[in-house]
């Protein structure tokens, strides 16, 4: 698994080009591009971050680490998933980074998600979704997220975002139409953000093998 | 102006019930209600305040205040308004408690709204539509807000929310469709809270004056 995980970080670098400011998400697979985008520090303009955990991976390798409303739109993000369907939707959240992730994504010109081949699925849902929400709403969040989709929330009791909000867990969901359920969540009052990408989806995705495959 | 703050906020009294545990608002007019609401406090269950600054105003008058996620839904729902339009539709969020104060509404069964009439419009969007976000999507944010509404977001600097985020104020909108505006703006990676009340609108307005006004 870590060396499916590898050769898709690697491989995500043939998308980085001299002087980009290159958008960088969060995780395991994501730690594989870092180190990789390392050695090529001194060819590119910086890194917005989507997380504590890869800022402080990126500034450890001396790669510059900018705020995004000072950059303004990025040619690229590289990204990992917790799932990933066909049609290039994901579930991202698993880190708890997901929000973060969302903005990063929104703002790039292309989106690069990098996952090792246990992360496709023809159906999104197998992976519980994560909802970020403000922590006084989380009761009233669970409710009308279980009166919406039908799964289970649960929350991620202890875990805390880097926005200073909470994690609920959804289980049990089979996601036909994830735009569709993309867009309601988000109506929920106290929602932050949805892992699901699927109005935003990514426009490459790199599955990790010998070769690696570009989908 | 703060005579008919007063009579609005003594008169919500009338919707306050023995036992009853009351969502409180934040405001000028809210204040009132909360002087009226210590009066009667020994025979309340207690509040779920929206803000620090109403949360503060109730302990000092000895009024319990509970965590909405131990109380689950609510009977009732004060609160005040920056605009109203004839179907109880608002704008909410000078004060930059408006994620808060949407989730208490959310969570409550009657929300009475109480202005003075400074605060009536035939159409919303003359008091500029505050929105909060997460801080590193203010730019990004911004700029879909512009494309989505044709309206320009100026950012409240120094303002810091309650739940740490930022607001953006949009000048320059006639919200003739204020459902299909706060459904489109919540779907804005980095919005967190948006400032329109439509999709779950007051179910009473109540006008201050000689006698008030009840819509």
């Amino acid at each position: 698994m870590s060396a499916s995980k590898r050769l898709a970080g690697e491989k995500a670098i043939d998308y980085v080009e001299d002087g980009m400011i290159v958008g960088v998400g969060t995780g395991s697979t994501v730690a594989y591009f870092i180190d990789a985008l390392a050695r090529m520090r001194d060819r590119i303009g910086g890194a917005v971050s989507s997380s504590e955990q890869s800022t402080q991976h990126l500034r450890g390798h001396g790669i510059d680490v900018l705020d995004l409303n000072a950059v303004g739109p990025l040619p690229l993000y590289v990204d990992g998933a917790d799932e990933c369907d066909p049609h290039r939707r994901l579930i991202k959240g698993g880190g708890a980074a997901l929000t973060r992730e969302k903005i990063i994504a929104e703002a790039s010109e292309r989106f690069v998600c990098i996952v090792d081949p246990a992360k496709q699925v023809p159906v999104l849902g197998r992976f519980p979704l994560p909802i970020e929400v403000i922590p006084m709403a989380r009761s009233l969040a669970a409710r009308a997220i279980l009166a919406a989709t039908g799964g289970q929330p649960v929350w991620r009791e202890g875990v805390v975002t880097d926005n200073g909000n909470w994690i609920l867990d959804v289980h049990g969901l089979s996601i036909t139409d994830p735009v569709a359920m993309e867009r309601e969540l988000n109506q929920i009052p106290g929602v932050v953000g949805v892992g699901l990408f699927a109005r935003r989806p990514a426009d490459v995705v790199i599955v990790g093998g010998e070769p690696p495959l570009v989908l």
